[in-house]
Order: C-alpha cells, then sequence, then structure tokens
C-alpha cells in the first residue's frame, strides 16, 4: 500500500467514530455497535476498504468490520462510508495484533485475508498475517466452525499460508490456483485484486477452518 | 501415457521376475527381497520407470519401487532395468488399489506420487490417487512419520490433492506452486515433467505426512 502523508488523517478518524473505532469497551459486542443480530464478517489489513464496501452493499444482511493500521490509507475507507451512509460496515484503526481488544471470543463469522504484505524475507515471517501468532489469535475470534478466507497475487505467501494454517491443523477447501480463470461466481474484487488481476498475473484462494479445539 | 498395445509384454513381464514382481509372499518382506535393509520408497504409477531409474542411480543407498498397472508401458522400465542392472530397482506389476498385497504395514519409508492422471469429471473422483481410499492406503504402508512426495502439472489435480489431503488431517509442507522457477536443488525430472516443463508449464509439487493415529 503506498502511503501518502496524510497529516488530517488522525483528527479526521477521530472525529468520525460513527465509522471508525480505536477503541470497543470491554464486554461491548459487535451486536451492541451494530445494534442488530446479523453475522459478523471482519477483513484484517483492510487498506483503502474497496472490498468491504463492495461486500456491505452486495450482503445488506451481513456486517462487516474492516481493521487497517495506517489511518492515512484508512481514511479513504472512511470517506468513502460517510458519502454513502452503510449502515452494516464499520473501521477499526489498530494493528492486528490487538485483535483480541476489539472481538468476543467466537463473536466472528468469518474473517477475510486479502492481499496481505507478503514479508518474503525469512526473518520477516513473523510479520505475515498468516503466521501462527496471527492464526491463535483468529482462532479465539471465530466461531468454531467459522471460516478465514484469504486471496493473494503472491505465490510466496500463498504457499507459506497453506503450510503455516496446514501444520496449524487447519482444514483446506475451495482452493483456486487461478481464480480468475476459474469457475468462481460470487467474487467481490479487492483494490489489489483488480490492480493485479488487469495486469493478467495469477490470483490464488483459499478457505479454511480451525480444528476443534 | 499413451498405450501403444504391446502383445509380448504379458509374457515378458513374467520372464523377468528379478525386476518385475506381480505379487509378494506373505510376510515377505522388501528387505528379504532386495537382500538388504536400506530405506524403501516407492512410487505409484511409476509410466515408463524413468524417475525411479535417475533416483536408483542418484541414490544408491535407497531402495526404490515402481507400481504401475499397464504392462505396455511398464516393459520399458524393466528393458532398462535389464540393461543397466540396477540393484536397488524394482518394479510390481499391478493396480495401486492393490498395494497392501505388496507391502507390509508400515513398511515404506516415502512414496511418490508423480503426474498422475487427473480424471477431470467429478464422477471420476474416486479414480485419483490423491483420493481418501487412496490416501488410506499410503496411511498404512508408510512409516508413522513417512513423507508423500507428489508433483504434478495439472492444476486442477493439485488443488483438489491439498483440499483431499488436508481434510484426511495430512500436514503440508515444502509447496512449490512453479517448481521450475523456484530455488530448489536434487530435483529429479520424471518423464513427463520433462514433456510439461519444456512446454513452460508449471510444475506444482508438495510433501505431505499422515496424522499421528
Ligand atoms: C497490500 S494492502 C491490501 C489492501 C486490501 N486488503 C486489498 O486487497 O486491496 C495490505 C494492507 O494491510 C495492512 N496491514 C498489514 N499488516 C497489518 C497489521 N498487522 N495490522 C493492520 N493492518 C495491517 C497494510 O497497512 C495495508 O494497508
Ligand atoms: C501420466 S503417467 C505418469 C508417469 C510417471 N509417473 C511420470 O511422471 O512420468 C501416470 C501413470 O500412472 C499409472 N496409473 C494410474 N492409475 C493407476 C493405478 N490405479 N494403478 C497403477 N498405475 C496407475 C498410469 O497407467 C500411467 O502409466
Amino acid at each position: 500500500m503506498r502511503l501518502r502523508h496524510k497529516p488530517w488523517a488522525k483528527d479526521f478518524i477521530q472525529k468520525h467514530s460513527e465509522y471508525v473505532l480505536t477503541s470497543v469497551p470491554n464486554d461491548t459486542t459487535w451486536q451492541d455497535i451494530f445494534q442488530n443480530d446479523q453475522p459478523l464478517y471482519v477483513e484484517v489489513g483492510t487498506g483503502k476498504g474497496k472490498f468491504l464496501d463492495n461486500m456491505s452493499v452486495k450482503y445488506p444482511h451481513i456486517n462487516f468490520v474492516g481493521i487497517e493500521k495506517f489511518e492515512s490509507v484508512l481514511v479513504t475507507g472512511v470517506q468513502r462510508a460517510l458519502d454513502t451512509q452503510p449502515d452494516n460496515l464499520k473501521f477499526i484503526h489498530s494493528d492486528v495484533n490487538h485483535l483480541l481488544d476489539f472481538f468476543q471470543e467466537g463473536e466472528v463469522d468469518r474473517l477475510f485475508i486479502n492481499f496481505t504484505d507478503p514479508w518474503p524475507k525469512k526473518r520477516h515471517e513473523k510479520r505475515r498475517l498468516t503466521y501462527k501468532t496471527f492464526l491463535e489469535l483468529y482462532q479465539q475470534v471465530l466461531r468454531p466452525d467459522g471460516e478465514i478466507h484469504m486471496k493473494t497475487d503472491n505465490q510466496g505467501l500463498f504457499e507459506y499460508s497453506i503450510e503455516s494454517m496446514s501444520q496449524f491443523g487447519m482444514k483446506l477447501k475451495n482452493i483456486s490456483l487461478d481464480l480468475h480463470r476459474s469457475n468462481i461466481e460470487e467474487n467481490v474484487m479487492t483494490e489489489y485484486e483488480e490492480k493485479f488481476s488487469e495486469k493478467g498475473e495469477r490470483i490464488y484462494r483459499l478457505e479454511a477452518t480451525f480444528p476443534r479445539k
């Protein structure tokens, strides 16, 4: 994600707590926040929020929450939300490492990891959003049969993620090694997906569930 | 595998029981057959046996056994063996379905599945050599931490195999989604691999182990 520094972003985010949260009080659920009991789908590393924006329009009976650590990209999603006023979409400004501060155990129905940073160097492995410490966090917030849906253009990250999830005991299904030349219905593109698939690059995709504890 | 009917193949195989077996007596181990206690590596669907021929030269301290159901392709491997007289290579003329007739429980140290028929139609799923009934057979003959090494050019079969192995509880590692453009040392090509990689097609590869029983 190219970062243009936006000095006003911090202020902007603080002013628009109706769309972007920086904390959630203990014991507050997302059912409280959305004031309904729709399913809850979360995207980690949501960037400018385009995927969730499209998803929230297409699936009005699902609540969507995107987490992003950089204010300067997140503001674009917040601006779009202020424009279109969805009532099933919110953002969190935070690092995914703090996931447990924002969600109750088993509260999340599905978790999306889209085009996350590949961190190709072995010594940066721990930063990859499919490293085992992140999988542990996801396992805690997801309901027992909740699914992780992952997409990426990055071959190395995809190889790594299959291995990491598999070694964690997760089960994989609906794998595509070339999503845009497969039989897919229902695919909603992310911002990065549009960029890479326009260039003709392969998009990799999988779904995964955790073992029963 | 293109099949040219070779009416003499059946006879030829029967005459060369020093290199190709059609049965193994109960309680006979491959240590008995090879008359040593080297590790045992098996290839299912070995075709003309080129991979095992190269492997057996490169790794003289490992015993190799290839299983193939069609006499007319297998004879090529047998002819090559008669030429070079390896003492660590044998073939089995049989369907992989009969694996348990040829190996003791836990006797096999590693099992190769190379460029096996993809059987793309859903109704032929049971014929794919990574269908769960085959995985059950492999689990029985492999030692507990024995590895399956798989290579294929076929995207659909590879997607299917990751899912099938994962759903079986197997753990995956050393995945490559483009073997010939990865950092691989040690790769020994199969006949099909040479053909497909010359055309510039991607070769997929994985290693997998079974869950502890
Ligand atoms: C390459 S962008 C992809 C954005 C979007 N998901 C898409 O597909 O278009 C990855 C985003 O993930 C964010 N990200 C990476 N690691 C993160 C972390 N640990 N916590 C929060 N956000 C993170 C980055 O800041 C960046 O905006
Ligand atoms: C496409 S060829 C590949 C040969 C070789 N492994 C290679 O990579 O060059 C697949 C071979 O597997 C054999 N095969 C497929 N299913 C089999 C089964 N159930 N039992 C024995 N052989 C089988 C076929 O007869 C064929 O010779």
